[in-house]
């Protein structure tokens, strides 16, 4: 038998993938939860049957979300990941040695559990005694705090259902707020050619709220395009000023400080898709 | 009827698109050709069951296989394009000003009569009275000449069939030979996730050929896992040492100055492929 799976990634293309077995399906007080051993991409979280990271893949989505702030903010001390239950961010975060304290706010204690039983090479980091662990609601917790952090990393899924509140302009002045003087945001905000009214409005909102902000591409092969989009808000470091000479480079598949700098050359529609179009005409 | 078509991409991936309607459909002396009309992507160039080129995405991959090399050359005049029988490749290099010709080598005319029938915004620059259409063996095309091309771009299918010498050393040793002193090479070398060993092979030919040679990459959407690389053979002019200030930019939706420098930033598990370990570790 073969079975296949596919997440409908817009209503008009999928991406299929050959499943060795089901490991995991139930239906949390938040979402549908499943776990997939794929032929292709290993064992695969998938939430309201949307791929969320596979084991294969998964470096690079969380190498970019997280080091482009970690290498960009001089000493970072303490983080937050809004999101991000399955670990990874935590684990990427936990690589530099000047971080003291890693707080994990997911909303659903149902990823964290099928990261811990089924993916243990991205969720191993959980159990560092650096990381704090709050199953809640991140916009709360935010909310909660001030100058307490100096990376917060919004991981979320698409912004539907719990999300949604997670791409508003109050959450981005929240987390202005929560962060410390020189702190540093950074939000997964989607693919440009599918979602690119959300990136125009999320990076919008990170403009009216911080002095520096930054949209930053990669491309992760399980997610709608490939083509994926970060956005950096900053009180104080630019992420196109880092003297990497100082730093000592933490291991990475994906990351170094070439890919860094590469990350912030827009094609020409996304410069304009973030009313960069001056840039875009030179 | 919801109808779907599925690139099978890997014996375990797929790329699954909704069909509007099946344009064409074929079978040349050399391949399955097909047309559909797709609601994500529009009309769709198919051979052998692997998409080569849509209306939607098709601008990534024509600006990047072409503008590197038209901008690393300081005075391009005469270019050949090896395969690409669809025209976008043609066409991108027409919008240089020094260009005086154009060789297009299709082995497959019924690929280039598919793109004037269907695709022509693709196509359109076909017509132009710089271009030269070669219905025949690209590989015989270029052992015929000498010192006659600043520019061959290999814009091949994957490496099987008739493509396959296309990515031998043999054929880049001839293709050094039909160039100028200054002349470049670029080849379409396929995704470093599923295609490791191609490019790990092609850019060791590459190497062995050119005294100065290029891995670049950059993300199409409609290709297996989105990242898709190209290898650069150059006998004097470095695409690393591009002096932009001097040359007008053409008009381009993705390609510009900083994506040109950006595209040779590799992660490290592709800088590990072509063997370029001491710059990963730094």
């Amino acid at each position: 038998m073969e079975l296949w799976y596919t997440e409908k990634q817009t209503e008009n293309m999928g991406l299929s993938l050959k499943v060795r077995n089901v490991l995991h399906r139930e239906t949390t007080p938040y979402q549908e939860l499943a776990v997939l051993d794929t032929l292709q991409y290993g064992r695969m979280l998938v939430l309201d049957g949307m791929v969320q990271t596979t084991e294969k893949d998964e470096y690079v989505y969380h190498e970019m979300i997280t080091h482009v702030a970690l290498y960009t903010h001089p000493n970072p001390r303490r983080a937050a990941v809004i999101g991000g239950g399955d670990g990874g961010a935590v684990r990427e975060i936990l690589k530099h040695p000047s971080i003291e304290k890693v707080v994990l706010a997911e909303i659903d204690a149902g990823v964290i559990e099928a990261a811990r039983s089924y993916l243990p090479n991205i969720s191993s980091a959980l159990d560092d005694p650096r990381v704090e662990i709050m199953v809640g609601d991140g916009i709360a917790h935010i909310k909660a705090w001030r100058n307490a952090y100096d990376i917060v990393i919004i991981d979320s899924t698409e912004p539907v259902g719990a999300a949604v509140g997670l791409f508003s302009q109050d959450f981005y002045r929240s987390i202005d707020e929560a962060l410390t003087e020189d702190g540093i945001l950074v939000a997964q905000t989607e693919s440009p050619y599918v979602n690119a009214s959300l990136i125009e409005q999320s990076f919008r909102y990170i403009q009216g709220v911080f002095p520096i902000s930054r949209l930053y591409l990669t491309c992760v092969p399980t997610y709608p395009t490939g083509l994926w989009s970060f956005s950096l808000g900053s009180k104080k470091h630019d992420p196109l000023q880092v003297d990497f000479g100082a730093r000592q480079m933490v291991p990475t598949v994906y990351y170094n400080s070439d890919v860094h700098r590469a990350a912030f050359a827009l094609p020409n529609f996304v410069r304009r898709l973030i009313g960069d179009l001056e840039e875009a005409a030179r």
